[in-house]
Protein backbone atom coordinates (compact mmCIF):
# COMPACT_ATOMS: atom_id res chain seq x y z
CA UNK A 1 0.00 0.00 0.00
CA UNK A 2 1.16 3.17 -0.97
CA UNK A 3 0.37 5.77 1.28
CA UNK A 4 1.54 3.50 4.05
CA UNK A 5 5.15 3.12 2.55
CA UNK A 6 5.45 6.47 1.94
CA UNK A 7 4.45 7.80 4.97
CA UNK A 8 7.27 4.91 6.82
CA UNK A 9 10.18 6.96 4.01
CA UNK A 10 8.82 10.48 5.67
CA UNK A 11 8.69 9.55 8.94
CA UNK A 12 10.08 6.36 10.11
CA UNK A 13 13.38 6.41 11.75
CA UNK A 14 15.91 2.92 11.38
CA UNK A 15 17.76 2.31 14.60
CA UNK A 16 20.18 -0.32 15.56
CA UNK A 17 18.98 -3.73 15.57
CA UNK A 18 16.61 -4.04 12.98
CA UNK A 19 13.94 -1.64 14.98
CA UNK A 20 11.76 0.69 12.72
CA UNK A 21 10.46 3.57 14.77
CA UNK A 22 7.17 4.54 13.27
CA UNK A 23 6.02 5.60 17.43
CA UNK A 24 5.03 9.36 15.50
CA UNK A 25 2.28 8.17 13.22
CA UNK A 26 1.65 4.48 14.22
CA UNK A 27 1.78 2.85 17.61
CA UNK A 28 2.93 5.94 20.49
CA UNK A 29 1.28 8.96 18.82
CA UNK A 30 -1.14 7.23 16.12
CA UNK A 31 -2.37 9.14 12.99
CA UNK A 32 -6.36 8.45 12.86
CA UNK A 33 -6.53 9.74 9.26
CA UNK A 34 -3.96 7.45 7.80
CA UNK A 35 -5.73 4.64 10.34
CA UNK A 36 -8.75 4.86 8.46
CA UNK A 37 -7.03 4.53 5.40
CA UNK A 38 -5.46 0.96 6.31
CA UNK A 39 -8.67 -0.08 7.82
CA UNK A 40 -10.28 0.40 4.29
CA UNK A 41 -7.42 -1.40 2.90
CA UNK A 42 -7.75 -3.92 5.29
CA UNK A 43 -11.43 -4.42 4.43
CA UNK A 44 -11.05 -4.37 0.79
CA UNK A 45 -8.94 -7.60 1.04
CA UNK A 46 -10.68 -9.22 3.47
CA UNK A 47 -14.41 -8.18 2.89
CA UNK A 48 -15.64 -11.51 1.27
CA UNK A 49 -14.09 -13.65 4.26
CA UNK A 50 -17.08 -13.70 6.71
CA UNK A 51 -15.25 -11.80 9.16
CA UNK A 52 -17.38 -11.71 12.34
CA UNK A 53 -14.90 -10.64 14.85
CA UNK A 54 -11.29 -9.16 14.53
CA UNK A 55 -8.75 -10.35 17.10
CA UNK A 56 -5.88 -8.40 17.99
CA UNK A 57 -2.70 -8.09 20.94
CA UNK A 58 -2.49 -5.11 23.35
CA UNK A 59 -1.47 -2.45 23.36
CA UNK A 60 -0.15 -1.51 19.63
CA UNK A 61 -2.71 -3.71 18.04
CA UNK A 62 -6.10 -1.93 19.44
CA UNK A 63 -6.07 1.34 17.71
CA UNK A 64 -5.49 -0.06 14.22
CA UNK A 65 -8.29 -2.75 15.16
CA UNK A 66 -11.08 -0.07 16.55
CA UNK A 67 -10.86 1.60 13.33
CA UNK A 68 -10.52 -1.37 10.91
CA UNK A 69 -13.59 -2.62 12.87
CA UNK A 70 -16.03 -0.13 11.08
CA UNK A 71 -15.18 -1.14 7.85
CA UNK A 72 -16.21 -4.62 8.85
CA UNK A 73 -18.56 -3.58 11.74
CA UNK A 74 -17.80 -6.29 13.97
CA UNK A 75 -16.38 -6.14 17.44
CA UNK A 76 -12.52 -6.51 18.47
CA UNK A 77 -11.16 -8.29 20.71
CA UNK A 78 -7.80 -8.07 22.44
CA UNK A 79 -5.88 -10.37 23.81
CA UNK A 80 -4.17 -9.27 27.25
CA UNK A 81 -0.81 -9.53 28.12
CA UNK A 82 0.21 -11.34 31.33
CA UNK A 83 3.22 -11.36 33.09
CA UNK A 84 2.92 -13.34 35.69
CA UNK A 85 2.42 -17.02 35.53
CA UNK A 86 -0.95 -17.25 37.21
CA UNK A 87 -3.63 -17.13 34.80
CA UNK A 88 -7.15 -16.94 36.25
CA UNK A 89 -10.62 -17.31 35.30
CA UNK A 90 -12.14 -19.17 32.30
CA UNK A 91 -9.83 -17.96 29.63
CA UNK A 92 -7.41 -19.83 26.41
CA UNK A 93 -3.86 -18.75 27.09
CA UNK A 94 -0.87 -19.23 24.97
CA UNK A 95 2.79 -18.36 25.66
CA UNK A 96 4.20 -15.86 23.50
CA UNK A 97 8.19 -16.13 22.98
CA UNK A 98 9.74 -13.11 22.29
CA UNK A 99 13.23 -12.17 20.74
CA UNK A 100 12.06 -8.47 21.45
CA UNK A 101 12.04 -8.07 24.70
CA UNK A 102 14.42 -11.44 25.62
CA UNK A 103 11.53 -12.75 27.83
CA UNK A 104 8.61 -14.58 27.24
CA UNK A 105 4.49 -13.41 28.56
CA UNK A 106 1.31 -15.46 28.43
CA UNK A 107 -1.60 -13.77 26.64
CA UNK A 108 -5.10 -14.82 27.19
CA UNK A 109 -8.89 -14.22 26.10
CA UNK A 110 -11.59 -15.03 27.64
CA UNK A 111 -13.47 -18.12 26.76
CA UNK A 112 -16.94 -15.78 26.46
CA UNK A 113 -15.40 -13.66 23.51
CA UNK A 114 -14.00 -16.15 21.47
CA UNK A 115 -15.73 -19.89 20.31
CA UNK A 116 -16.38 -22.05 17.53
CA UNK A 117 -18.18 -20.64 15.27
CA UNK A 118 -16.20 -17.13 15.04
CA UNK A 119 -14.57 -15.94 12.03
CA UNK A 120 -11.86 -14.10 13.14
CA UNK A 121 -9.08 -11.88 11.22
CA UNK A 122 -6.09 -11.16 13.34
CA UNK A 123 -4.70 -7.52 12.96
CA UNK A 124 -1.24 -5.99 14.32
CA UNK A 125 0.65 -3.16 13.92
CA UNK A 126 4.05 -5.54 13.15
CA UNK A 127 5.13 -8.85 11.58
CA UNK A 128 8.50 -9.93 12.20
CA UNK A 129 9.34 -13.44 13.75
CA UNK A 130 6.12 -14.18 14.06
CA UNK A 131 5.70 -14.97 17.99
CA UNK A 132 2.58 -12.47 18.72
CA UNK A 133 0.84 -13.49 15.88
CA UNK A 134 1.34 -17.58 16.45
CA UNK A 135 -0.13 -16.78 20.14
CA UNK A 136 -3.41 -15.36 18.46
CA UNK A 137 -3.39 -18.38 15.91
CA UNK A 138 -3.17 -20.50 19.00
CA UNK A 139 -5.73 -18.90 20.85
CA UNK A 140 -8.35 -19.11 17.86
CA UNK A 141 -7.49 -23.18 17.50
CA UNK A 142 -8.35 -23.60 21.40
CA UNK A 143 -11.23 -22.29 20.99
CA UNK A 144 -12.33 -23.62 17.97
CA UNK A 145 -12.59 -20.55 15.97
CA UNK A 146 -11.63 -20.02 12.34
CA UNK A 147 -8.77 -17.88 10.98
CA UNK A 148 -9.92 -16.50 7.90
CA UNK A 149 -6.21 -14.43 7.84
CA UNK A 150 -4.02 -12.07 9.46
CA UNK A 151 -4.07 -8.40 8.25
CA UNK A 152 -0.33 -6.56 9.46
CA UNK A 153 0.19 -2.79 8.76
CA UNK A 154 4.17 -3.52 8.44
CA UNK A 155 5.78 -7.05 7.74
CA UNK A 156 9.56 -7.35 8.29
CA UNK A 157 10.34 -9.69 5.25
CA UNK A 158 13.91 -10.62 6.20
CA UNK A 159 12.74 -11.63 9.51
CA UNK A 160 10.96 -15.19 9.49
CA UNK A 161 7.69 -14.89 10.70
CA UNK A 162 5.84 -14.47 7.40
CA UNK A 163 7.35 -17.79 6.06
CA UNK A 164 6.68 -19.41 8.87
CA UNK A 165 2.81 -18.39 9.01
CA UNK A 166 2.31 -18.91 5.81
CA UNK A 167 3.42 -22.10 5.47
CA UNK A 168 1.11 -22.94 8.05
CA UNK A 169 -1.90 -22.10 5.46
CA UNK A 170 -2.42 -18.80 6.92
CA UNK A 171 -3.22 -16.15 4.79
CA UNK A 172 -0.81 -13.01 5.75
CA UNK A 173 -1.76 -9.62 4.26
CA UNK A 174 0.84 -6.99 5.18
CA UNK A 175 0.43 -3.52 3.61
CA UNK A 176 3.97 -2.74 3.82
CA UNK A 177 6.51 -5.47 3.49
CA UNK A 178 10.23 -4.09 4.35
CA UNK A 179 12.92 -6.34 2.14
CA UNK A 180 15.99 -4.73 4.21
CA UNK A 181 16.42 -1.76 6.26
CA UNK A 182 19.50 0.55 7.65
CA UNK A 183 20.47 3.15 9.63
CA UNK A 184 22.61 4.14 6.42
CA UNK A 185 20.11 3.15 3.50
CA UNK A 186 17.00 3.45 4.92
CA UNK A 187 13.90 1.18 4.19
CA UNK A 188 13.56 -0.60 0.93
CA UNK A 189 10.29 -2.67 0.54
CA UNK A 190 9.76 -5.80 -1.67
CA UNK B 1 -25.13 9.14 28.57
CA UNK B 2 -28.62 6.68 28.89
CA UNK B 3 -27.19 4.67 26.36
CA UNK B 4 -23.86 3.93 28.19
CA UNK B 5 -25.85 3.75 31.65
CA UNK B 6 -28.81 1.00 29.90
CA UNK B 7 -25.73 -1.09 28.87
CA UNK B 8 -24.23 -1.18 32.22
CA UNK B 9 -27.43 -2.27 33.54
CA UNK B 10 -27.54 -4.81 30.64
CA UNK B 11 -24.18 -6.43 30.60
CA UNK B 12 -22.26 -4.73 33.22
CA UNK B 13 -21.24 -7.23 36.31
CA UNK B 14 -20.87 -5.83 39.79
CA UNK B 15 -17.83 -8.16 41.42
CA UNK B 16 -16.72 -8.26 44.94
CA UNK B 17 -13.90 -5.93 45.76
CA UNK B 18 -16.24 -2.49 43.81
CA UNK B 19 -14.97 -4.16 40.43
CA UNK B 20 -17.49 -3.53 37.62
CA UNK B 21 -16.76 -5.83 34.79
CA UNK B 22 -17.47 -4.26 31.44
CA UNK B 23 -15.41 -6.47 29.21
CA UNK B 24 -18.07 -7.42 26.87
CA UNK B 25 -18.49 -4.12 25.34
CA UNK B 26 -15.50 -1.88 27.13
CA UNK B 27 -12.44 -3.40 27.95
CA UNK B 28 -11.67 -6.76 26.13
CA UNK B 29 -14.56 -6.99 23.72
CA UNK B 30 -15.23 -3.74 22.54
CA UNK B 31 -18.53 -2.48 20.72
CA UNK B 32 -17.51 -0.23 18.24
CA UNK B 33 -20.53 1.25 17.37
CA UNK B 34 -20.93 2.35 21.02
CA UNK B 35 -18.07 3.60 21.28
CA UNK B 36 -18.87 5.74 18.23
CA UNK B 37 -21.63 7.41 20.37
CA UNK B 38 -19.74 7.76 23.36
CA UNK B 39 -17.06 9.68 20.82
CA UNK B 40 -19.65 11.71 19.41
CA UNK B 41 -20.80 12.76 23.22
CA UNK B 42 -17.12 13.33 24.32
CA UNK B 43 -16.73 15.79 21.15
CA UNK B 44 -20.11 17.39 21.93
CA UNK B 45 -18.92 18.23 25.45
CA UNK B 46 -15.40 19.64 24.72
CA UNK B 47 -16.47 20.70 20.67
CA UNK B 48 -15.47 24.29 21.97
CA UNK B 49 -12.37 23.66 23.71
CA UNK B 50 -9.46 24.00 20.67
CA UNK B 51 -8.76 20.53 21.72
CA UNK B 52 -5.67 19.37 19.54
CA UNK B 53 -4.67 16.18 20.68
CA UNK B 54 -6.03 13.11 22.74
CA UNK B 55 -4.17 11.97 25.26
CA UNK B 56 -4.84 8.57 26.93
CA UNK B 57 -3.37 5.36 28.84
CA UNK B 58 -2.59 1.95 27.25
CA UNK B 59 -4.49 -0.41 27.30
CA UNK B 60 -8.22 -0.19 27.56
CA UNK B 61 -8.08 3.80 26.75
CA UNK B 62 -6.47 3.32 23.23
CA UNK B 63 -9.49 2.05 21.54
CA UNK B 64 -12.23 4.48 22.72
CA UNK B 65 -9.93 6.99 22.15
CA UNK B 66 -9.05 6.00 18.47
CA UNK B 67 -12.59 6.69 17.77
CA UNK B 68 -13.32 9.64 19.22
CA UNK B 69 -10.06 11.29 17.19
CA UNK B 70 -12.31 11.22 14.47
CA UNK B 71 -14.84 13.49 15.71
CA UNK B 72 -11.91 15.79 16.76
CA UNK B 73 -9.97 15.39 13.88
CA UNK B 74 -6.77 15.18 15.98
CA UNK B 75 -4.12 12.58 16.87
CA UNK B 76 -4.29 10.42 20.00
CA UNK B 77 -0.82 10.35 22.16
CA UNK B 78 -1.15 7.08 24.28
CA UNK B 79 1.08 6.91 27.21
CA UNK B 80 3.02 3.77 28.23
CA UNK B 81 3.34 1.80 31.04
CA UNK B 82 7.21 0.56 32.31
CA UNK B 83 7.19 -1.74 35.02
CA UNK B 84 10.42 -1.46 35.18
CA UNK B 85 12.77 1.78 36.46
CA UNK B 86 14.96 2.45 33.30
CA UNK B 87 12.84 4.45 31.73
CA UNK B 88 15.35 5.42 29.00
CA UNK B 89 15.20 8.35 26.43
CA UNK B 90 13.95 11.50 25.80
CA UNK B 91 10.57 11.02 28.02
CA UNK B 92 7.81 12.63 30.44
CA UNK B 93 7.55 9.89 32.77
CA UNK B 94 5.19 9.99 36.21
CA UNK B 95 4.65 7.42 38.71
CA UNK B 96 1.08 6.10 39.12
CA UNK B 97 -0.04 4.15 42.66
CA UNK B 98 -2.48 1.42 41.81
CA UNK B 99 -4.26 0.31 44.39
CA UNK B 100 -6.33 -1.76 42.00
CA UNK B 101 -3.04 -3.87 41.06
CA UNK B 102 -1.01 -3.38 44.45
CA UNK B 103 2.12 -1.93 43.07
CA UNK B 104 2.95 0.90 41.64
CA UNK B 105 4.45 1.65 37.46
CA UNK B 106 5.68 4.37 35.75
CA UNK B 107 4.31 5.50 32.56
CA UNK B 108 5.79 7.58 30.10
CA UNK B 109 5.04 9.82 26.54
CA UNK B 110 8.22 10.84 24.01
CA UNK B 111 9.08 14.41 24.66
CA UNK B 112 8.35 14.84 21.05
CA UNK B 113 4.64 14.01 21.11
CA UNK B 114 3.39 16.63 23.92
CA UNK B 115 4.75 19.91 24.87
CA UNK B 116 3.88 23.52 24.80
CA UNK B 117 1.13 24.73 23.07
CA UNK B 118 -0.79 21.50 23.13
CA UNK B 119 -4.11 21.73 24.22
CA UNK B 120 -4.99 17.94 25.74
CA UNK B 121 -8.01 16.31 26.52
CA UNK B 122 -7.44 12.89 28.62
CA UNK B 123 -9.90 10.17 28.05
CA UNK B 124 -9.87 6.87 29.70
CA UNK B 125 -12.46 4.32 30.05
CA UNK B 126 -12.62 4.26 34.29
CA UNK B 127 -12.00 6.80 36.60
CA UNK B 128 -11.94 5.42 40.34
CA UNK B 129 -9.21 6.44 42.18
CA UNK B 130 -7.39 8.82 39.75
CA UNK B 131 -4.27 7.22 40.04
CA UNK B 132 -3.75 7.06 36.41
CA UNK B 133 -5.88 10.27 35.54
CA UNK B 134 -3.36 12.05 37.88
CA UNK B 135 -0.11 10.52 36.05
CA UNK B 136 -1.42 12.14 32.94
CA UNK B 137 -2.16 15.30 34.20
CA UNK B 138 1.54 15.62 35.67
CA UNK B 139 2.62 14.24 32.22
CA UNK B 140 1.01 17.29 30.48
CA UNK B 141 2.17 19.66 33.14
CA UNK B 142 5.81 18.54 32.50
CA UNK B 143 5.46 19.04 29.08
CA UNK B 144 3.77 22.28 29.39
CA UNK B 145 0.24 21.80 27.58
CA UNK B 146 -2.69 22.89 28.94
CA UNK B 147 -4.90 19.85 29.82
CA UNK B 148 -8.93 20.88 28.70
CA UNK B 149 -10.10 18.67 30.81
CA UNK B 150 -10.59 14.88 30.95
CA UNK B 151 -13.29 12.44 29.44
CA UNK B 152 -13.82 9.57 31.22
CA UNK B 153 -16.72 6.51 29.96
CA UNK B 154 -17.63 5.44 33.95
CA UNK B 155 -16.64 7.10 36.89
CA UNK B 156 -17.06 5.11 40.29
CA UNK B 157 -18.38 8.50 42.20
CA UNK B 158 -18.40 6.75 45.35
CA UNK B 159 -14.35 6.65 45.31
CA UNK B 160 -12.48 10.32 45.52
CA UNK B 161 -10.45 10.11 42.39
CA UNK B 162 -13.22 12.30 40.61
CA UNK B 163 -13.35 15.00 43.43
CA UNK B 164 -9.62 15.05 43.81
CA UNK B 165 -9.31 16.18 39.94
CA UNK B 166 -11.77 18.32 39.71
CA UNK B 167 -10.77 20.36 43.20
CA UNK B 168 -7.77 20.94 41.23
CA UNK B 169 -9.76 22.96 38.79
CA UNK B 170 -9.67 19.83 36.04
CA UNK B 171 -12.71 19.87 33.72
CA UNK B 172 -14.32 16.17 34.29
CA UNK B 173 -16.82 14.76 32.18
CA UNK B 174 -18.03 11.05 32.84
CA UNK B 175 -20.48 9.61 30.64
CA UNK B 176 -22.18 7.31 33.51
CA UNK B 177 -21.45 8.10 36.99
CA UNK B 178 -22.12 5.02 39.66
CA UNK B 179 -23.21 6.01 43.01
CA UNK B 180 -22.95 2.91 44.16
CA UNK B 181 -22.94 -0.75 43.49
CA UNK B 182 -23.27 -4.36 44.98
CA UNK B 183 -23.46 -7.88 43.47
CA UNK B 184 -26.73 -8.34 45.45
CA UNK B 185 -28.45 -4.86 44.21
CA UNK B 186 -26.48 -4.08 41.04
CA UNK B 187 -25.22 -0.63 39.78
CA UNK B 188 -26.87 2.69 40.92
CA UNK B 189 -26.38 5.79 39.01
CA UNK B 190 -25.94 8.93 40.08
Amino acid sequence: MQLLKDRIQKDGIVMEGNVLKVDSFLNHQMDITLFNELGKEFHRRFADCGVNKLLTIEASGIGISCITAQYFRVPVVFAKKMKTKNIVGDVYHSRVASYTHGKDYEIFVSKRFLGAGDRVLILDDFLANGEALQGLISLCRQAGAEVVGAGICIEKAFQPGGDIIRSQGIRVESLARIKSMSAESGVEFC
